[in-house]
């Protein structure tokens, strides 16, 4: 990079919990073989951010720049690079990369090929302090360094869609390709959704792309659930105009008496979870991408809830590269429904209003955004 | 039933082979335990009636009625049955049935748990000439009478479809999605179907009901081509217009050189077998339900083609009761692109006429149907 | 059958719970279409029958001839009949049997294709009082009437196998061959088994024939593990012996920290659940074939459990043809091994004594066997 | 290493194809981050290693130190490292490792998490010259090098197992997993193996291994052939004292006239491929890791062999780490039968005579090895 020796990043900072974040100049060093600057388009807001900035995430080390959910342009990097896909990166295309970085090398990784679960993975935005080289580790700033060997997408090719749409296929949209990679519904099935936060809206999006006839989405914000229906639910229970009883009958009268064939669980409660596990079929399954925090212990009825309708319940845990590639064909497939997600936008420097409206529950998908 | 010991159907009933079709009357006998009697609305003409019709299927004895694709109305039946879906059936119940009558008794059936490959297994229309108590054992008819254990389907309660939209769903539709239940594509894989026949147009749909980013049709008729672009084709490759060679470069180009996650085949020549494998990437599978009958040798280069890159053959035969409620499912979904297939209609006693159609190509649907 | 009009089977039945079985002679009634009448060889004592004398059943109705699992010899049948691997069926012929008799009909059966799930489902044994034709509906007799459709396996041409060591092919070793269906290990892999009775011996076998590298047995009766050790354990854990954390430190020494691959839950008990779902690794499965009665809630920490740690919970229930020939295929591959399960053996009119060493927990495995 | 700037190592070089191995010392360099030096115990002579040295592999440069398949121990590295299980690795440690080393980068490690079919793999002893650094490239040598994200297993803790015997579950072993990894019998099933090879005898053992009831191993070579018996192996048919159609009736006749649940090519030949398709029944697999180099075309007649039949062919090519893991679990499980392979042993400095062994189909197994 000709020049640049001299060049600064602007990063929000969080440098003491439940405080303000800080607006901070960093230096950009110089890279080392392998690693990509990248200048931020957008970067998205994430219930976990909120967790992470309240001092409640153990893998946080301070002082730390968040977000983990980035879309962005080269700007500049050592040698030539290919993507994952064997586009050539240069300098002008825009990417999008997978979050997690796991090792490669151990068990996780190299035998059961299952980098998601690699004891040794870190995340941008989530593990690195800023003050550990290369510095500029999260999204929640104008630039970030994306390490050697991490596992970048150019989105040179692909339909023009905005960053701020797209950012989240990194973060939810993973999350929910990963949890249907081990539960796919089959065309027909009868798919209930618990939860039409973003999670939601991918799981049906998801549910539709395996052909299911009835998606079936419960939830309380009317809003929501418009974005779920437009992107493919065919029944939305309104969970305060409705009793348990009464979705429970919603679901065994679409489906024969049966039951859903497979429930995806995206609200992370406890007494969804209990809902939930009594409106799979016998034999069907019920997925749990949802619950990302401790909840405390839910009471199963294991006679008549799993053994004797011999249930699957089916955990799922983050995402590797494979989801994310997913993710980003889901959104830019429909980048209209999509669009629906993104209610807040913000400039970088109000990172701190951004995660107050994340904080409050008052948006769907709150974006920092940077102008191209 | 009261009163219908004098009624009669009428049926169009192969003779002689490659003679026209001869009109006949055919007492309706008494039900036997289990039977249902069904007016037919909707009668399929398939390829394989032809070949039937010109003694080329070893499975027919003569005198017979052709037709294993049907929809119609329930208009007897000894006592109450329900659908595989739980419901009840009675007298004026829309039905669909799977044609397939496998035994349920065999290695196949009970071990295997497969019985679209039980060797017991007679489809109606095909096997049993009408000669054979209760006769009416084929679709070509104003009535068919369905036999203790046939899987029925009730339409009541499902979106209304023109029946003769319908009727395929129980022959190719089915034969497709049983296909795609032995391989299935993943969200933002590139699939290439080859050959836009009915065959296509479900592969086309179900390849978009997997979450295919590419769906590439080669074929040679553009109407048929713009079936599967209503169906949700991305890229439609002129067989006429473009060498091998070009088509074979317009699927690596869409794929970063790798070639197609699947390649569906549908048209059933040895030329396009021999193209379709070396589009598939490696890893990847060609999944093959179109050959239906005797087509020769393929030369298959072992080393180069399946065995150093790695690929599956799938072959598939005919379907079961899953695949006609998925196939019933598609339709359902989408009745009007589905209708765009049925080119040709001719009434019952027109059933010679409309032979012809599909003998001479000439149609991508031919239905025969009934007033209701 | 010439000259049976007269002839009388003899049955140990239930006629009111909890008071001893009472010895009948029953009337072997003509056989209809299909029905074939064996004499007994064998008839298993399941703990579910100690549940049903005891009223605990719902399924059941008095008066009733217990015992659903058999082994036998054909005596008479109507017509010819061949065994579901196309043997013919002849007098003479040794047979076991599928205990369920699923209906084949309904949407389990005929779409999902997973009969042991159907809710029509019923089993010899269990679900028909003696007072319903054809009155010879379970085990514990010296005939049993097997009806039209009952899926029979020829043991002609297998290697000659103790009748009384085979039996528990039929309940046992099929519904654990079912669970292993549902989530099979693969070579290399470590397997816990929570319990070394009837289920987890067949399941420390079919672990051995996945190939697993660590096959782990949790017990407390050593005379039991000792047959998981003849079958194929590499590590038995007392569990009067260790504590819970001792347990939990072994398996994670032999898993390089992290946990076992799968974890077979066959003991039944509160207490083991919550210990196995800690034993299994980052991605690994809950296999839970054990719970056949309500034994309560079991508290389940979701995010540590089930979420964080990625894991599958599967349930499973009973089992269908499929299952039955593979467990046959285990015993009579290992005569030796299995017959040391067979702790009890006693004539059939001795059943109540039979049954209480059941009852008492003085068996691995109790028989009622006939002279041949 | 200390003083070890002078030390060197012996290696059997490449100069010329078809020209004696040239005897070679070359200096051992200074390590770089994350390489391993290690000494070897035994290197396996491959059948591809006669193509090699005839020229025939066009992945080769000259000079080049062949040998793929190596067992050895740690003499040196430059910081510490971890295996793949996540055991220290010091020098001392006895290791294997995977032959092959996949990018890690690109849409096949990536997204595909098939690292087997990067197409940016090499392979130790194949693909890299000994004039390119770190030099060592090959195991027909003293020493080796093995580069940063070499995937290595350390067998300290596992049983004690002649580094002999145990090389060839880096290659044959390996290659063997991964067909088993693509297509697995079942408990009960019927296994046909086309060729007692290496790897008909690791395919015997996973067939064996996947609780197969018939392992039909069809050959010429007694001594093989009693390789297979002792590794599980039911019946021997003699491929020059058979007929094709009696080896066809002896399939059949154990399988009720179905024909085989798997067929295993390991042959390599076309005669064997066109054999082996037709033993394979209904909606069975025929299993194709065995052709390693160009054997022409085969003829298949699509209808019969491959639609009608509802046939799968899977080709396979290669391994990964998993299927490493996988046979070195084999092997250390039965080290006397897998022993029975070594046929001939070779100190290093006779490897063209251990190379000529293999040409002249002497042997089985022949491998150089080095005293401890």
């Amino acid at each position: 990079m000709s020049g640049t020796e001299s060049k600064t990043a602007r990063a929000m900072v969080i440098e003491a919990y439940n405080e303000p974040l800080a607006e901070r100049e960093i230096r950009i060093p110089e890279l080392r073989e392998g690693e990509v600057l990248v200048r931020l388009l957008a970067a998205g807001v994430c219930g976990s951010d909120v967790h992470m900035w309240m001092g409640e995430d153990p893998r946080n080390r301070l002082p730390m720049i968040p977000g983990h959910e980035g879309v962005g342009v080269i700007e500049d990097m050592t040698s030539p690079l290919s993507d994952i896909a064997g586009k050539p990166l240069l300098p002008g295309a825009r990417v999008i990369w997978d979050r997690g970085m796991p090792c490669g090398e151990c068990w996780y990784c190299a035998v059961l090929k299952d980098p998601s679960l690699c004891p040794n993975r870190w995340a941008y935005g989530i593990a690195k302090p800023c003050s550990e080289f290369p510095y500029l580790n999260g999204c929640y700033a104008s630039h970030i360094i994306l390490r050697r060997n991490t596992k970048i997408l150019s989105l040179d090719g692909m339909p023009d869609v905005d960053p701020a749409v797209l950012v989240s296929a990194s973060c939810s949209g993973a999350t929910t390709a990963k949890a249907f990679d081990l539960a796919r519904p089959n065309v027909g099935d009868t798919v209930v959704i618990q939860g039409p936060g973003p999670l939601g809206v991918y799981g049906t999006d998801l549910a539709r792309l395996s052909g299911a006839a009835n998606i079936v989405v419960i939830g309380a914000t009317p809003a929501r659930m418009e974005m779920c229906r437009a992107m493919g639910a065919t029944l939305l229970l309104d969970r305060k105009a409705t009793t348990r009883e009464e979705r429970r009958r919603a679901v065994l009268d679409l489906t024969g008496g049966r039951g859903a064939d497979l429930v995806l669980e995206t609200a992370g409660t406890r007494d969804g979870i209990d809902e939930g596990l009594d409106l799979v079929r016998r034999g069907g399954t019920y997925l749990a991408p949802g619950v990302a925090v401790p909840i405390g212990t839910i009471e199963v009825d294991w006679f008549r809830q799993v053994s004797s309708r011999n249930i699957r319940i089916q955990g799922s845990w983050v995402s590797d590269t494979t989801h994310l590639v997913r993710a980003v064909s889901l959104v830019t497939s429909r980048p209209e429904e999509y669009g629906r997600l993104v209610t807040h936008r913000f400039p970088l420097t109000q990172a701190m209003e951004a995660l107050r409206t994340v904080q409050r529950h008052e948006s769907v998908k709150t974006v920092l955004v940077s102008p191209e």
